[in-house]
């Protein structure tokens, strides 16, 4: 993790899930400060964007040796950088990481990067969604969530995660437990039934219809690979 | 905000512009430990799903207990789930909650949260994007931070942030400072010109072709919205 703010991590993820498979050392994590390659006495990693505006960008050579120190040109693991300009993240880049040997993460903060490291060092720029956030951080940490929750015995076998929203390519159908009545609610009735097979059915049925309801952009993509399947 | 793991906050927004914020009392964040609000000796918070399957669905009642606690019938903040079954979240919601007086966010965990309480409650469901995450909690972390940054005073006057990512619909141009030549790569001549004119319409058209290339989907609204504009 290359960030000006080292003491950001693992924040969130020493908890739960995630802290107790830091603890049994399913993953881990090295921090890098950015900082400590700046050049002058200052040690500054930013100046003013050339041809003027708000904020401060990131030096292109400060950031190229922080990268530098930590992936070689024969290191395999993608580069990636958090970016609102980047691809959106989705479940598909989240397994292919979780089966991969890591990564590196660049985090930015102010207005951005100086655009020659991200074409210099073919920087994978990844979008966690069309939001801005204050620095690459907090979608680092929502990357590492997602990515630590499928390494292998993390959640254990039996939550493998592949009835979850975007495994199957729809949103996951709705949940119920007890109470059997809710404030009047009751669990619906097939749910009670015993009959695996109609539960089935129901809950494919109605994680088609959130879908088509929620997402049409997903149902699209879902009814297309269907077609491709028959 | 309504979590099983309070002590994930303020996390990594203790730190950087939203932690001066949060000292400078800019913002202000309760977290409520929804474990408070078991009924049974064993303190649970979940149970199995209706119907079978793997994990553990959060309670009905003992989230309900949790809302009514913190959210009563004349409170205007919009009540938030984090959830990938949501909309996506998207830079005109964070606009819209940093401009509103708050809101109460509840984090999920395990395989998800009773449908009934979502319904009764009215539970306005947002995702962070097409990926699953082990809760509530990084979502929630990276909304605040999105939010934070754009409530009064927190960015300066300067950096108001309008010229980003999805504020003018677009991705954002690319970003150059010092050195000159980073690698034998120059800053494009243009914006060393100081013709601030040239230098807009510049990174007008790189903006553009940004977005036009790796988010036709993006491109399209915007051109639906010019359109509309003329």
């Amino acid at each position: 993790m290359l960030t000006l703010f080292p003491e950001m991590f693992p924040g969130p993820l020493g908890f739960s899930l995630a802290g107790r498979a830091l603890e049994e050392e399913r993953w881990a994590l090295e921090t890098v400060d950015i900082r400590g390659f700046a050049r002058d006495k200052h040690r500054s990693v930013d100046d003013t964007p050339a041809g003027g505006g708000a904020g401060m960008v990131m030096r292109a050579d400060v950031l190229a040796a922080a990268i530098d120190a930590v992936h070689g040109p024969s290191d395999e693991r993608p580069l990636i950088y958090l970016s609102p300009r980047g691809k959106p993240l989705d479940q598909a880049r989240v397994r292919s990481l979780a089966e991969g040997s890591g990564a590196v993460l660049l985090c930015g903060r102010f207005e951005g990067i100086d655009q020659r490291v991200i074409e210099a060092r073919g920087l994978e720029e990844v979008s966690l969604g069309d939001f801005v956030l204050s620095g690459g951080e907090p979608a680092a940490l929502a990357l590492l969530d997602a990515v630590i929750r499928l390494l292998p015995g993390v959640m254990g076998k039996e939550a493998s995660g592949e009835e979850e929203s975007f495994e199957t390519g729809l949103l996951e159908y709705p949940h119920y437990t007890r109470p059997p009545v809710f404030e009047g609610r009751e669990i619906p009735e097939i749910l009670t039934s015993g009959h695996h097979g109609r539960i089935a059915e129901w809950r494919r049925q109605e994680a088609e219809k959130l879908t088509r309801e929620r997402r049409p952009d997903l149902w699209e993509k879902y009814l297309k690979a269907s077609r491709h399947r028959d």
